[in-house]
């Protein structure tokens, strides 16, 4: 997929340096993987190809599990009421995956905050610095979902009050249009994490015509 | 009902003076009203009364509006992404009813900081104050509905971390064990607003054996 990002609380200088790798790991492992998607079950929309959040999630985890991330790092039991985990940490690198609803995004500014001006050790450092993934925008998704363009919107108007000094970095998952390869997956009930089947489809993205909507994707 | 509260950021001091009216009538219309409750619908708990938010929502709006109190008031374009409108504005003080769950606090925190940092006229002046309302423990309510005591540590933890500057006061429903009465409303379907009928009822609240466990309420 390809990637956009923006930086805040000069993450910029933070993610160069020693720190360019781990950078490097993260956006390769997104450079590196296909589009998932499923089909929805909305009324109206049933059976057209929409962003799969369970598939983008598992191929990220195993990709960077392989890398040495660890996953799942539980959150110290004070901030509990935050959440019970963060998604990843490698050395002072926090990330977190964030397809669910949109006030979701605020939540992990601020617990992030809250682990950074602690310096919780999370796994074996203190937390210097963040990356939150979201999908982009132009992908047909399950309602109220978090876009890209959304998070980077509302991070701003949270770095313009001075809300957290944490540098944060938010990237968005993106994709070409035209014909590209995606991965197609079937769940055998909503909500589902489980795959009743898997296959390696291509499909045909077409930009809408309407400035802000999302693309049409067909099987091509 | 019964109320105990806790402050933060000198709110102690805000609430004095001028403003002691404003927070009497809050206090006022919280200690004036009955316990509202309803059946659950939840497997294994079916019958069984537990807390009911839409009563008691219904309740303070109707008293805070007699009093001149502004409710659904919109929050700027610029904050639409942490919700449409708040509860109750009257002169510099914003109140938020929230009896949803749990990670609609720090949603209400970060957003009322926001409109207090950028001086946003909310009504006719701009916010200096809050109030958050939430129902206690005691109640037998829906999974994962904020509860006072969860409120307050939460807010703990922010304020601890200097987070947020706005003097905030949470305030907490509680009520009496033993014979009270109370408000018993039923409603057509789940999730639904508009009562199908409404009675006034005498209950017996038992403390429960176990610390922190929910109270027993039985029809008296």
């Amino acid at each position: 997929m390809r990637i956009e990002n923006r930086d805040f609380n000069d993450a910029e200088n933070f993610f160069s340096g020693n720190r360019q790798v781990l950078w490097n790991e993260i956006s390769g492992v997104i450079a590196d993987m296909p589009l998932h998607l499923k089909a929805s079950d909305q009324s109206g929309k049933q059976g057209s190809l929409i962003f799969d959040p369970v598939g983008t999630n598992e191929t990220i985890k195993t990709s960077l599990i392989g890398m040495g991330w660890s996953s799942g790092v539980p959150m110290p039991p004070a901030y509990k009421f935050l959440g019970s985990d963060v998604d990843f940490v490698k050395n002072d690198i926090l990330v977190e995956v964030q397809f669910s609803n949109y006030p979701f995004l605020v939540n992990n500014i601020v617990r992030s905050e809250l682990l950074y001006r602690d310096q919780t050790i999370m796994g074996r450092q203190s937390i210097k610095g963040v990356v939150i993934i979201a999908k982009a925008r132009m992908f047909p998704a399950s309602n109220s979902t978090l876009y890209y363009e959304q998070a980077v919107t509302q991070t701003r108007a949270l770095a313009r009050k001075q809300m957290f000094d944490v540098p944060v970095r938010v990237v968005g998952m993106f994709e070409n249009y035209g014909v590209v390869p995606a991965v197609f997956t079937e769940y055998p009930a909503r909500y589902s994490r489980t795959p009743a089947n898997r296959a390696n489809i291509r499909v045909n993205i077409q930009q809408a015509a309407r400035n802000g909507a999302r693309a049409l994707i067909e099987r091509a």
